[in-house]
């Protein structure tokens, strides 16, 4: 099967995998009248009394929107909003599968971070929560903090935190096999971008004591910093200060996490990691090297974005039950904390026999994904409040 | 039964009457390598290649934005965007069972008028049509003129057009039930606001010889033309330059049209139309006349917005015919003629052993309405393209 053409097939055939429609059936006038008026006008006095009452009478309570501007579309680049709507609706169909939460696609024909900002707060009225999808760094940083700050809705970029609840909860699995702690060991992430920074600061907060960031110029360091973001990890990563190249990075490391490009490990570097590695090449569709050859290469642990290889790093286990326990606790943000106990809800779903360097994260079929993690967020959210 | 308690109590129990889904089982890997990576990238390439492909391989072919800023809510007034979403969410769930067309709630944390333009230019990329709601005038006016000469998807305000066309459809069947031509019949309409301009328009594109528009100051004049709207209307209406209040407009009047406020007409007005005159009150809840005493000053069809009276005056016999049709042309706007063609095409709808004083325009729920109106609609700009 070519996989182009079949999408291509189906997605015509489709015209939209997503719709929308009542959950109640309009049959006759008595109907009509509470669907709409004169009935409907009793919630909406409702809410305009108790602007809290929007979560008891309308969709608001269970509905996220997936927001993008189309500038960093899955590995195609910036491809524009237009061409982005196949990813946001199929995002939406995901989070309503796996999260049951409503979710619609709003792909916004701007790509100015203020515009985004003020699109994103006009329409946060109808909105539970909002998920910032295939928008480029720098302005995903900035756009995600300041609506977090205007709003009372959660705002959550899923490249960067959703892969990063996901690489954490495979490392925290993959340590617990090879019987390593976090505060013991070196890990070494190669892509100083959104998905990069987002991890690494993740792991940071769950305990990893030496996480070592780099980028196409080696080890960041005070002289090749580009951005602000990287910057910032200066002060919180690679405690020895370690200088060089991707190689010296690692060196004696116990995981290696590459969000960076095809081919970007060797097996040399492999070679060079301390007993049991563990390696995630989430490059797609070309991993930073072939699982075959970070094994051949000594690795005990190799997971990649891909589905036809173990371990696949796939947000789809994170996102639908995140929004799920955020909605459900009415947060107004996506805490560290939360993203902490969704990684952990995650990775307890790997049992002690179940665990085995082939299978280190939960399947994304797996029917009580989506459930755990939405418990593990809410609880982690109501005790925030 | 009491309608505000019943229709809080199913409001809560639905929590939203809208939802989205997924038009397709995700049930296995390979489901999820089509619906989202990596197959949807296949149709991304494609649309960023040519734009136009959108229509072929997502929701936007088949998709409203039902977009309000929350400032003239049925009768409620200006209760702001989240007290709003009810009745959005319901008309969206019409447009759906009526037209068989998605549609989304949008509702605006702003009322300016440059604001609600930008937002909807902004989204506009993921719709194929947007249905303006529930907004004030004057504003109302502008923001509709604008976005529809901005953006290449039709902007279509209902609560003007949607309750022009279904007003001319009364008009014309009841016309044919009197036996009286439209160009030689007088029009008296009171409300000069949104609606009663919309109605003023339509009728005399359709031939209505003789329209003559009031408002709490009588009929319009120079001296009290509160809007630009309302003078614009000066030019084209009351051909023989009558003044005075109400009642002088009545004098002799074939057909009286109220968008204005309860019991606005008085007996003695309807006693001094014409005879077979024909009456539609449409303040909601109250009348401006209630029908048992209309007809005994002598009308002969009246109508009211009322679903608990014959002749009821509902958009839903309308917008959701003109969007599916507007969409299946893929029409760049909803022309003037494309609103006759409806209003006529729900005119036809009622045949000649049907039509009767009691019953000037189809049933909502009779099968054949959202189709005939969209066949009008799609055929009429198709002829324009």
């Amino acid at each position: 099967m070519d996989i182009t053409e079949e999408s291509l097939r189906l997605h015509k055939e489709w015209n939209g995998i997503l719709e929308t429609h009542s959950k109640v059936a309009i049959e006759n006038r008595e109907d009509l009248a509470m669907a709409y008026t004169p009935g409907v006008a009793a919630p909406c006095e409702v809410i305009a009394k108790n602007p809290e009452a929007v979560y008891d009478y309308t969709l608001k309570a269970n509905t996220v929107a997936v927001v993008t501007d189309g500038s960093a579309v899955l590995g195609l680049g910036n491809i524009g909003p237009a061409a982005a709507l196949p990813v946001m609706e199929g995002k939406c169909a995901l989070i309503k599968r796996f999260g049951d939460v409503n979710a619609f696609p709003i792909c916004l024909d701007t790509q100015d971070t203020e515009e985004i900002i003020k699109a994103c707060v006009a329409l946060a009225p109808g909105f539970g929560a909002i998920n910032l999808e295939d928008i480029a760094a720098p302005r995903c940083f900035e756009i995600e903090e300041r609506l977090n700050d205007l709003l009372d809705i959660p705002v959550f970029h899923d490249d960067q935190h959703g892969t990063a609840i996901v690489v954490l909860s495979a490392v925290i699995n993959s340590l617990r096999l090879v019987g390593k702690s976090p505060d013991q060991v070196q890990v070494v992430i190669n892509g100083a971008g959104a998905a990069g920074i987002a991890i690494a600061k993740l792991l940071l907060s769950y305990g990893i004591a030496n996480v070592i960031l780099c980028d196409r110029e080696g080890i960041l360091s005070e002289e090749n910093c580009k951005t602000d973001a990287m910057r910032a990890m200066l002060a919180i990563s690679n405690p020895k200060g370690l200088k060089g190249s991707l190689i010296d990075a690692f060196k004696g490391a116990d995981v290696a996490i590459g969000v960076s490009g095809p081919k970007a490990f060797t097996s040399e570097m492999v070679s060079q990691m301390a007993p049991d590695a563990v390696v995630f090449a989430m490059a797609n569709p070309i991993p930073e090297i072939y699982p075959d050859d970070a094994l051949a290469a000594g690795a005990k642990v190799v997971g990649t974005g891909r589905s036809d290889y173990p371990n696949q790093v796939n947000n789809v286990i994170a996102f639908p039950g995140i929004f799920k326990g955020a909605l459900e606790a009415r947060a107004e943000r996506i805490t560290e904390a939360m993203k902490l106990a969704a990684a952990q809800a995650l990775a307890s779903l790997v049992s002690d026999e179940e665990l085995n360097p082939n299978f280190v994260m939960p399947d994304p079929f797996d029917p009580r994904v989506a459930d755990t993690v939405a418990q593990a967020v809410r609880e982690c959210a109501l005790g925030e409040k």
